[in-house]
């Protein structure tokens, strides 16, 4: 499913907009890195809390899709995200990691960094739903 | 706050970035509205889930703001995004609601909508944090 | 499905540990209340907010069950307390109601209050998972 | 804080109606094991995702408490748990660490295993909130 997720990615709009890219993709775990610009900040020119948790929220999803059945699809039922501090750098890195997966729902964690991957701004744990082939929600 | 509340929202390029507007906003409470365009789709041509906690939690920020002393800041300390069903429509509003107003930590919830307020399609709740003047967390 | 959901309470033992006792019950919504005692404290002897969870998160179980078909069960997926302030009185009552009721996943929302229903101490939303007659998750 | 941890977690009632006990405690880091008994089951005779959720909030709040400074007092902010499977064993444990500790506000999280420390059956992300000497919120 890891050809699937990425096809599936590249058909957010959304993630265009964040100029957000996927740079890693294993089974389980996805890393999306976002470069910061003017269109991204906050008040104080930093990272938005809401681009963190859109990157943070779609490495998540796309680690569950790798572990779903083939031809599935993923939506989100539920994410938090707790931010630790300002995100205060030119880029950040989400990765997301499938904790369990179970038929219907897929439970997920990501941490959100710098660049270096020491820093962490927030992290969010989220619950993925898996729509089989042929069922719907 | 509620001027205050307004010029910080002004400096949000991301706010700009998705095209969202306050269209009201008073003690406590501050909707804001988003139109659907290309570039704030997921997968399946809707309103990513980024998009929507994105508002929401501004609009949770800017509620709690105006409930703060005048000179105070804003940041967000957590929220979570519960999804109900897809936003595929033209234009979602968020309403955001202070519960709890405290001295540092400000208790919000925010609903997300369709244009006639009638359809729940997401609902977040978050803790705010207040940076008094001359303080810092 | 509401004398399934009372059934369903009678056999958790933890219940009867707090004391806990369902005082109101309708399709999609149910009230639990519990009396504080020496058993129930945090440091500062009131309410533990574990207690105040604790029977929040059976309200809103409960009251996902009462829309669920016949011989389902439910599980918690996932639930977020927010405290808002101590809940320093003799009695609690939570709040559990139904947001959004899907095939498998149910949406809820709680709040804590004071007998009288007037002070909200925490508020909870959670996702209840419905384990349909002859599945498994 | 290590010795103020102890000292606040044996004042709290809830802690020893649930039999639970810290078994590790350094800065940071607190351990809590609980037992299965008849008064803390939910409705299939498995730990309630209360006792849970009790014994990670406590476990957190106390690893936060290490973090503060002299004479501080803590109390939780919000907490969410993710429920990944049945704690159908005889003992769990709550292993609560701080991720960010700030002057205010402590962020921590929490997994709820096995004895052996390897299945894990929830986890947990909270907030944790510093009352300093002489504060109040």
């Amino acid at each position: 499913m890891i050809e699937a997720a990425k096809k599936s990615f590249d058909k957010q709009g959304f993630m265009k907009t964040l100029g957000a890219q996927i740079i890693a993709i294993e089974i389980g775990i996805v890393k999306i890195e976002c470069s910061l610009k003017d269109g991204l900040t906050q008040q104080h020119g930093f990272f938005h809390a809401g681009v963190i948790t859109s990157i943070a929220d779609v490495a998540c999803g796309y680690a569950a899709m790798t572990t779903m059945p083939e031809g599935s699809e993923v939506l989100s039922v539920e994410f938090k995200t707790n931010l630790m501090r300002p995100a205060n750098v030119q880029k950040i890195i989400a990765t997301g990691k499938v904790i369990k997966s179970g038929k219907n729902l897929v439970f997920c964690e990501a941490t959100i960094t710098d660049e270096k991957e020491e820093k962490i701004f927030a992290t969010l744990q989220g619950t993925m739903f898996c729509i089989q082939p042929n069922t719907k929600e």
